[in-house]
């Protein structure tokens, strides 16, 4: 189904989808200063996730902000005038709530989930956080040892490391390539001026969106979100549009090799994707499942299943405002990592050449087709489709359309999709003891 | 509620739990050759969760075997007279179904979780997985490669090391305290033989339990069970009785210090915990929490919030059949970790002596209950709970009983499961660039 265009005037309310079976009525309302609140709800279950999707990522920091957003991120759990840090955590925790929050390249979140009947208690608390942060200097002294250990976990787990080198190598030292982390020089660097200008800067209602899913009542969602925000709802400000991209790709992906004394050569092979809006990422979701996204893949198959070279291989796929990646991971023994790479190099090749078997087309819709379904049977992941599309998207996508979207994917679109993407420069990232062994493309 | 004693009859189905507000109505029948059948309807739904639970893990082996309840758990995919391991992953990946399995100390779980459309498919597949794996030589020696590249996978994850490392220096070297995972050397001296004969040995119907939660029919489940078991449901063997417990714990924590170059030292200390079966468990799991289970506990106000240690710091139990264990864990710069575990040892003989406040009692119980609940709405956790609980408890808990039993602890159950929990002797663990330094308890 078509879904109507969004209306920005603060005030207006309108149901932007009338619930399907498998669907719930979503309703999305504009406030006062342009804030958005938009909720979905599931009356058969006795839970809501509640978050704040705040328009910002790593992708809007300057060298000298690197790490910013998700510094920020950190230390608006550290209190506000109400609230000290531990009648934060005091609150969410005394009813069992989860409470989190996570910083992406182009937005960052705070949720919580929580029995129906604590809504209330979340709302306040999250739109607390979020809106009247203090930031104070000690507090985010406090939280640089946090986030340094942070780095330092993930420098620890190669698997993870693996994959902020490889968004250096292919897109280079821009903000979309450099890691959300930041590095221990720009944590080490950031004063709390800059944090708190960075916050006062992007925490705008206009560049906020509230979102709701579960066992919700629209109308309680905006006064509670009204009554949380009271001081910052003023002025008519018209909510962001959403993001147009950033600063261009440079072009020369490279290779990075990381000589480290692991068991395992921890392996990134991948290119340029399709972009968030592009219309052909329904036709590389296919493509994604049949190469390396399920058990059944190709990349499974030849790596794991037939020659036991890996524990973990796989394949996947990032979307962006106007641009995203391609990718293959895999882990295996240091020796076989040129083998490994071979295999992931050939079936890449053959993928580009000769797209997939009808069989494999099939297999990979109803791949899409499951996994979205049985992906969004939980309120939090409700509450994150509505809340990532209204501040990403134009319009939000009806979980039918979708699935049409995905049943109309032909093996021409498939083939078309992979010769593009499969053949696009390639950027490669090991992780070893390969001391300075070259590993080439 | 108090739910009826288990009949053990082959042929009888009966209904141990009628269905309230939060819970669906649980049936259960024992079919021929002692194979028990038990289901959670969640009619809201539109998915289903199938598992088929063995009641051996690694506890079961001898140090000959060490490694082969997971080692089978991988074999059990590569194939049976009906499909190769191609099929059993395709048919999945069909319909976007999600297939995996895991190996514990005490039992191991195969399970599905699709559209309840899909449910008969997922039935079929699964049950002849575990029914009837052929465990050929060729794919024993392939899956020999890929468990390899999993335990490398383990000990490049210094986070995910330091617990198999816990569990020797507090158990030693008995089966319970041993890796789930085997060795490198007892891996490689596994023979088909001897996993195919664990195999046999291990998965008859006695000793399995199929569980499905969801949009399902007990019916439908139990007669789809039938058809996929046929071979295998003859004889008049009862359901094996829950297991009792293992080899005695020797009684010598130690410490473990692994000397690795990682940028953070990773730290577990703990002792003994409870049993599955003890009543003081509902206790722990309120202290638990308090201590170290949330953002409000005290581990993480001490260590991360006001000082800004580590960025990730718990505490955890898990129990089985006749023992337990407490633990610690901290990540932190590895000059710091004297000051990190002396902060720890601090607060655990803390609450060892004065148990925990009005308030945090208060706030422990509210974090349980409402985790439970919240944890209770996908039909993956609903199939677990009652097919682990079929397996391993005398009578299942209805969730309105174990909400009531949190409610009723008291500061004092809490003070006393502290005083003893905690004074237990302690096994140290500590992974980092330490070269032969030594850490003492």
């Amino acid at each position: 189904m078509t879904l109507p265009a969004r209306a920005q005037e603060p005030g207006t309310t309108h149901t932007i989808h009338p619930g399907t079976d498998g669907a719930g009525v979503v309703r999305r309302t504009v406030l006062p200063g342009g804030l958005r609140v938009i909720t979905e709800t599931m009356p058969t279950v006795r839970s809501a996730a509640f978050g704040i999707w705040a328009g910002v990522g790593s992708r809007d920091e300057s060298p000298a902000d690197a790490g910013a957003s998700h510094y920020l991120e950190h230390v608006l759990f550290k209190g506000t005038e109400r609230r000290t840090a531990l009648q934060i955590s005091a609150a969410m925790d005394a009813v069992g709530g989860d409470l989190n929050a996570f910083t992406a390249k182009e937005y960052t979140c705070y949720y919580a989930r929580v029995l129906d009947s604590d809504l209330p208690l979340a709302v306040d608390v999250v739109s607390d956080m979020v809106a009247d942060s203090l930031n104070l200097p000690e507090d985010v002294e406090a939280e640089r040892g946090v986030i340094l250990e942070e780095i330092h976990m993930r420098d620890d787990d190669p698997s993870d490391l693996v994959h902020d080198e490889f968004s250096l190598a292919l897109y280079g030292d821009v903000p979309i390539g450099r890691p959300i982390l930041g590095t221990i020089e720009s944590i080490n660097a950031l004063t709390r001026d800059r944090v708190h200008g960075y916050y006062r800067e992007h925490y705008r209602p206009p560049n906020l969106v509230v979102s709701a899913a579960g066992n919700v009542d629209h109308d309680e969602v905006v006064r509670l979100t009204q009554q949380a925000f009271a001081a910052h709802l003023t002025g008519d400000d018209r909510p962001a549009a959403p993001r147009l991209g950033g600063e261009t790709w440079p072009g020369t992906p490279t290779v990075r090799v990381l000589d480290k004394d692991t068991e395992q050569a921890h392996i990134v092979l991948g290119g340029l994707g399709v972009a968030r809006t592009d219309d052909r990422r329904f036709a590389l979701g296919v493509l994604n499942a049949a190469l390396g996204g399920g058990m059944s893949s190709r990349l499974f198959q030849e790596i794991r299943e037939k020659r036991g070279l890996a524990y973990s291989v796989y394949s996947y796929t990032a979307q962006y405002a106007d641009t995203g990646t391609f990718g293959v991971y895999a882990g295996c023994q240091p020796g076989k990592a040129d083998e490994v790479l071979q295999i992931c190099r050939e079936e890449i090749a053959r993928a580009a050449e000769d797209g997939l078997t009808a069989e494999e087309l099939e297999r990979g819709k109803g791949q899409l087709r499951g996994g979205m379904v049985l992906g969004l049977e939980d309120t939090g992941s409700r509450m994150s489709r509505i809340g990532k599309s209204e501040l990403v998207y134009e319009s939000l996508l009806a979980v039918d359309d979708l699935l049409a979207r995905i049943e109309a994917v032909t093996l021409d679109d498939v083939l078309a999709v992979a010769q593009d993407v499969l053949t696009q420069p390639q950027a490669l990232t090991v992780i070893g003891p390969f001391g300075d062994r070259d590993f080439s493309l």
